[in-house]
């Protein structure tokens, strides 16, 4: 069996290995006050092309998200979101867990606009009861959002503006967000995303390292006891160094980039040996998530080899199915599908 | 300027302030715990045909549809509920405050019917990782539904049999309830709701009282430590006689349903007048409410004399207004509104 | 039997019910927009000294201390109160449902001093591992206290001054406060506690009113969106009238200092013939309730005749009791209680 | 710098790394559902002597606390705790953030007895207003307790005993049970902890994994849809195998219980000689962390040297420091130290 069916199948990068036991018998300070947690933040600041944003590592994506969305919100407020968004449908409703609504919206590709921002926005101060209802008090995007697309570079200038005259904090689930950098037609890059967005964070789970995420805080106003959340939320890991270590690994000399590259590049094989055979897609994805639509008969065929995802149903006979690429995808094993994919 | 804007414009029924004047001077205990509280509960128990049900009075609505669901769910279960479901969109997210998400399905006319239910169900228990979503808990339903509409026998009992069948609390928001049983068509008795349903209210506030909900709980399980549930979410009223008062006011001897029923007559005439003048409704409602369909310049016309609530916009020229009638409401004040609307 | 057990054992006082009465078929807005909650707004203002207060009117105390402190607090923070404190104690965890924690401190005749809160503060940032404790975020007080006694102007004073130093508001609950300032030795006015106090209350339910609570938010960064949690957390009255017309009525002609003073002139003769009698007490209360340490067999025989609570065991043979006065007290009910005091 | 603050200031034991290393290319299942965990699950039962127990791998002790605690129970009940509990004291309110009071009882040396947990349950019981208050629904113990101490088996039964008469569920925190089993004199198995606690967690953490904690629930009612609250609080780790991984190194051969025995015997030489010396301890801890009393001079010198931590301050020239042990500590090492002590 070769499997596609998420990025997370495997361990991390060996380097990330090699660096934990080298490092194993050292002594350190915890909850992320060591040095390595202290170097990966300088190279994060680095990235960002922002010496002033905060820099903090939690364990897990749900974990990440909730804790930042809890932090940000006050009570009475909730979060815009797509309805396709992580938060609104597979995290087990982590974020009302801390109080607060999703305000879930229609999104085409998982992608909300600056107008569906406005509009909300709107919406709610025109109403004549506007306490009777949730106050939207931040905006969540994914990028790559879960349907694998990006956002541009116009697109995002354009929410963080709308974001910005109307109060509302912009916050990036990154959880994938090297695959976007590396996705093909992408011109968003890191200090981009730092200027556009309020908070965002780097993913480290499904981009290679064994678990970790990166957040970046860019808004002075966000920035202010996060401690005490990562804490309080189960997120602050005692041997801290381990996060530290990874995303040392990851960003010092472009690891992180380029294991995404890569990644991306197995999946457009994937993508153009379906798109050669006159397959369509659930949604146009240029990162490492592929969703071609096939009849359940050429699913159950290539199901006896490979092992993906199940996506959605599109009908009685056909349904969008999920091929994922990470690092530690073998481009023979690639070469091997898309052979069988030409034959379906 | 004559107010139909809404069931909640004056004070209580008159009966209720003499009620309160003649007992002002008598020592209680205080709570609920006072005789008040206790015969009116005597009362609720006649009318639902069951000796055994539990009855709680709280102050007002919102606080009583978070305290119900609080006591209901576990804190990785979500409450479904219509999209246009009340705790979905003007209780400012109080259902989210206590940590579960509103699970919101499409209805018509505000309606839930079993086969939604069912196919929500289903689809949660069938998803692989269901542990990654908001787990059905239970199922909130409104009647008279925010728009009027109220449940015919059978609807509700296929509700019921799909809630039971699948272990989901049906819980019923009787904000409106009076209305809903005086309806033209309405085939749904007291006792009917008290077997199909596992906990519901009986309004007040909207029905004759200065404030109060009457809870009634027949689901055994559901029934343990509900008054700690009303103190913490601020429901448990110091002078709680004051609910036991005007609940058995408005019991004793019918007077509940004999309000309910004058308010329904005053709304079908307002109804009829505008069916006979071919106006079309938003929704098909033989309660209390009716949203009729204007143009601007009938809305126009028609607030130069009369308040009424601008519900939603149809289109560029059109929008549904709210009429809502009442105990208080007099005839005199709907006969000169009826001929209003056929001068338009 | 005389009661004497609580201050919410009767109605209101008479002029409320016929204020009620008098206004009951008038149509106004909902939710406190309408002009008895503005002309009380009015009148709250005048007697704070402040016309930039913000006035809000809630249902009850545990309604309004949960609500003001989840409007104050950021998730990690918690509220310093004393031990005995109300929120500490009797209400059902409400303050913990909202995600804070009680920071609890022994506190003589339930008073907290500024030396305290000034430890506290200073405790926990001095701690390396801060971000692991909870954060004082704001001081809860009571005044009277539970056990009855004041704050003096100069202690109040100077639990402003560390409050204001170390950032954290200080919030008074004034359940009683009419009783407070009636109080023998009171030398604290409105416009202090206004100026002394970020946010405080004006018990209606025990000082005369059917239910009710008015809330001053003299603090400007607490301001904001104040009517969106007195929605979320159920305080928001459909018929906010009730609740103007009611503080209107206690405030017009000063009816709430005049009846708050008869009811501690009825608590002073109770103290004075326990004190001549040669009875202790468990705290030496100025106000309207009076906690005197009886024998069981004095307990025993004072129960036959009157009603009253057992506060708290003192030891096997011994124990303190409450005896309550309010607006309702009748002088001579009072004169029998003293004369049976004398003849223990 | 030698360094005793903590147990958790180096990465795992090597074997762990060694494992890490040799799985890393594999590709499984996420979320636990691996086979790496399944082992993992298998030698937890047969430790615990009890096939049917139910096991959940988490990464954090505050996470595994407030996931566990909101698992059971009801928004109105609180956990009793001891004062010194870690709950209490060092989570930064994470029980409270999930809307629970901690119920705090002094306990000597950090332990809870049975006649405490009695006396706390009757007390809410019999008082007239419980609904007032909050209810107890569970107790939390700590074995070793933060000070150390550890339970006798006839005390831990004897409050299992008292929890089962009172319906509360018994939850003991592990996150040092290794070295408390291996501590002198303790004489509790994992089947005696199995049978008498309803839900207790081996702690990884502190005892030679990188991360992770193993639950195990033993009451049946506590089971059901735990891997929801698992996911909702940021537990649920995507490359669950890693944590699989770890506890199977650990239990497979015994190696849990070697490394604590090593790190016990290696505390036992720091205790014998600070004893020898005439130093009195906070508590008399027969486990990994010691609690020595010195003055300040004596901790001045020490520091040159070595890293301990600061516990609490006893008067003004003496305070109560901890030095830790752990798999990792070297005996030459702690030689050195008991020297530097004999020489003090």
């Amino acid at each position: 069996m070769i499997r596609f069916e998420c990025d997370y199948a495997e361990g991390a990068h060996p380097r990330i290995l090699e660096r934990l036991a080298e490092t194993n018998r050292e002594q350190t300070k915890g909850y992320g006050e060591d040095e390595y947690c202290g170097n990966a933040r300088r190279l994060v600041r680095g990235l960002c092309g922002n010496e002033a944003v905060d820099v903090h590592f939690l364990v897990g994506g749900t974990q990440t998200n909730s804790t930042v969305i809890a932090s940000v919100l006050r009570p009475h407020q909730g979060v815009i979101a797509a309805t396709t968004g992580h938060i609104n449908v597979h995290e087990t409703g982590a974020v009302e867990a801390t109080g607060h609504k999703v305000l879930a919206l229609q999104a085409e590709d998982g992608k909300l606009t600056a107008a569906q921002v406005e509009r909300t926005f709107s919406e709610h101060w025109s109403d004549a009861n506007h306490e009777h209802i949730v106050q939207p008090g931040m905006v969540y995007i994914s990028n790559p959002t879960e349907g694998g697309t990006v956002y541009t570079k116009r697109e995002l200038q354009a929410l963080s503006d709308t974001c910005r005259k109307n109060g509302l904090p912009l916050f990036m689930d990154g959880a994938r967000l090297g695959y976007g950098l590396a996705a093909e037609g992408n011109d968003l890059t890191m200090p981009d995303i730092t200027k556009m967005c309020d908070v965002f964070y780097i993913g480290g789970t499904k981009v290679g390292a064994l678990f970790g995420e990166a957040v970046v805080i860019t808004n002075e106003n966000l920035k202010k006891d996060f401690r005490y959340f990562i804490k309080q939320r189960g997120g602050m890991l005692a041997k801290g160094r381990l996060l530290g270590l990874q995303f040392e690994t990851l960003f010092d000399g472009g690891l992180y980039f380029e294991i995404s590259r890569h990644a991306v590049q197995m999946a457009m094989m994937i993508r153009d040996a379906f798109t050669a055979k006159g397959f369509k897609f659930l949604c146009e994805s240029p990162t490492n998530q592929q969703f071609p639509i096939l009849t359940r008969e050429q699913i159950r065929i290539l199901s006896l080899k490979y092992a993906f995802e199940l996506w959605t149903n599109i009908n009685d006979h056909q349904a969008a199915v999920r091929f994922c690429t990470s690092w530690a995808t073998r481009e023979e094993d690639v070469r091997t599908l898309t052979k069988d994919i030409y034959s379906l």
